[in-house]
């Protein structure tokens, strides 16, 4: 695996899994390319809203637009250029606002690893 | 550790390891907090070089501006919104233009860490 650049129209994008909202991700890196992290690109429709608990170490780079990210301890509100990082186990409400967002996020380990071995849990949007 | 939110102004941006140009890079999450991955903000002067033997897989978001990346197999550049993948193992060459760059950046593991064990390799930035 060389140094590769992506852009999100490299992202095949579909809809997060268990999930029947407007919210899409698509892995451009995983466990498809042998190495340990998964990289992707997300999108939120307005006034969009995702409950799960994270499987894996998340990091999810705010690109353009407002996301909000809500857990028992509260609510962090991220913009374009801000990070959210949700550890593996936490309990998340990711809403977006009005103009919707796209985001940039990296997973360790692979989110759809994750997943399969643990079905209600994870995403990695 | 809890959900936490991440802005640049929350980065201790310090000269990048082994480097005397504008080239600065700011953890806000690493060893110290426990988990498995680091993550930060680098901000790029411009015109600036770095040459490097990447020690760790980095994942470099281009938020701001524009960077190049090197290898024997060719140049990739990327502005803001796209992610470049540096595989660990990788000699990079990354090069800032007119308007310098800032990048947020994760890596796994984490870069601190494979810098001491080998001193001349890495930076996350």
């Amino acid at each position: 695996m060389a140094v590769h650049k992506f852009a999100i129209g490299d992202a095949c994008l579909e809809r997060s899994p268990e999930q029947d909202g407007e919210v899409f991700a698509g892995n451009v890196i995983d466990q498809r390319h042998g190495g340990p992290i998964t990289i992707g690109f997300g999108r939120y429709g307005p006034h969009e809203t995702l409950v799960e608990r994270i499987a894996v170490h998340d990091v999810m780079v705010v690109l353009e637009g407002r996301l909000s990210v809500t857990t028992q301890a509260g609510t962090v509100e991220a913009g374009p250029g801000e990070i959210v990082y949700m550890p593996e186990g936490e309990e998340v409400t990711i809403r977006s606002f009005e103009q919707g967002a796209v985001t940039a996020y990296v997973t360790y380990p692979h989110w759809q690893e994750a997943l399969q071995s643990k079905p209600r849990a994870g995403d990695g949007a």
